[in-house]
């Protein structure tokens, strides 16, 4: 037996999530890996993911694991699953570990990004991979606002509702805005303890509506207050969402 | 009546190619015009293409034009059509023409780029987006063998099997080849007064076929010579294929 951490990217546009569902038809990024590495080990697998992304949310760097019944190299098990795998998954990195470690339970921190397109009309080849908001922007008042974002806070305002967690407090340890004016796009950088279901979707629609002047600058310290859903309404789309970095203690 | 040049991107991964087909279910970018600008004008009408992209080609500046029953503003058409068109169309500008400008007679030269993503494996965001090739190249070689496809010359050996044109004499007017190291990619620019049908694929490929070795360098001297498609047999994927601009004479 061996437990293999293996980091894959995806392009989330034509999945259902991550998630295995318990419905017909529904393709989900699990349910591919489940496959292929069930065939490899001619026995059913499960893979466990250290985060459950959402229909059209991307990955460059999802971290899996799961325990092996036999012991291949590294290299084996990276081309293997490569050569199986439909091409919007890719596998990047495979590394033994012990049997201790668990995708989700073990990882401490996350880096998820955001793009969003700012040019006017959406551009074809972005359609997938970025949201849009093409309304006035002042970054200045974003580049305000962020710093309201850090730090161990009760974020139960950005929850979706379907949220189940039972508690709605984390920890955000970094919170940036970049402009790209060449691409006509910004990119927001979050990193964090672990985030609620849609929150970070939430706490882009809620920057770039402080950012168009529709919300006071300062508003996060009043929803963090507040802990009511229905005060931030707009969910930035999926598509401009990528999970970028899974972060672990260092391995033996 | 008012005749207009309009000048549009598409992400051809979704369409089968630009030109209407007569079978039922394919989806093609000149049905989808056609359908958009029949509606504004309540009338059935017709665009033509500079460019028939194939399937899976992209497009960053087809052009069309179409003579249009009625006098709208520039701004009303690429408005009308862009709120219209599915998302994988985008209008970019729209120019008023006179009555005898026609996107594909008028048209002296286009210009097309090919992107190569070159990493080990496939890039899940750029399986549409990019050709493939991941054997090693020697970029000097190609540098070398780039001018000889330079001038007018008999692109027989260029032309795919289904080519029907009254003569394979074409003039490229420039050919060059960009390297991007931070997205493993190369960019190869060609500029012509007209392309064969999957000429410039078949270019990349013999290019290719150069820089892994597999060729002499000067290769191309000999295909032009000897006027023979069976001897240039790899057909570099249509994802990577972009129609970037398309050159006219300024109008009056």
């Amino acid at each position: 037996m061996q437990n293999y951490k293996v980091t894959i990217s995806y392009d989330g546009h034509a999945f259902e999530g991550f998630q295995s569902q318990n419905r017909p038809g529904s393709r989900t990024v699990q349910d591919e890996l489940n496959k292929v590495v069930s065939k490899m080990a001619k026995r059913p697998m499960k893979v466990v993911g250290a985060s459950r992304t959402d229909a059209g949310v991307h990955a460059n760097g999802q971290v899996v694991n799961f325990v092996f019944p036999f012991n291949l190299s590294e290299r084996a098990i990276l081309m293997g699953m490569n050569s199986q795998l439909p091409l919007d998954i890719l596998v990047r990195k495979v590394e033994y570990a012990p049997l201790t470690f668990n995708a989700r339970r073990s990882s401490h921190e996350k880096r998820y990004l955001y793009r969003v397109s700012t040019s006017k009309f959406v551009d074809p080849f972005k359609r997938f991979y970025t949201g849009h908001y093409f309304w006035h922007l002042d970054l200045d008042r974003i580049n305000q606002a962020l710093p309201d974002l850090l730090g161990e806070h009760d974020f139960a305002s950005f929850a979706a509702s379907g949220n189940q967690t039972a508690t709605t407090i984390r920890r955000i340890t970094s919170a940036r805005l970049q402009a790209i004016p060449d691409r006509d796009e910004l990119l927001f950088i979050f990193q964090g303890n672990a985030f609620l279901y849609n929150q970070i979707r939430i706490m882009v629609g809620v920057l770039l509506e402080i950012g168009n002047k529709t919300r006071p600058v300062h508003d996060i310290r009043r929803l963090i207050e507040v802990k009511d859903r229905q005060q931030a309404r707009f969910t930035a789309p999926a598509s401009g969402l990528y999970l970028d970095e899974v972060y672990y203690e260092p391995m033996d």
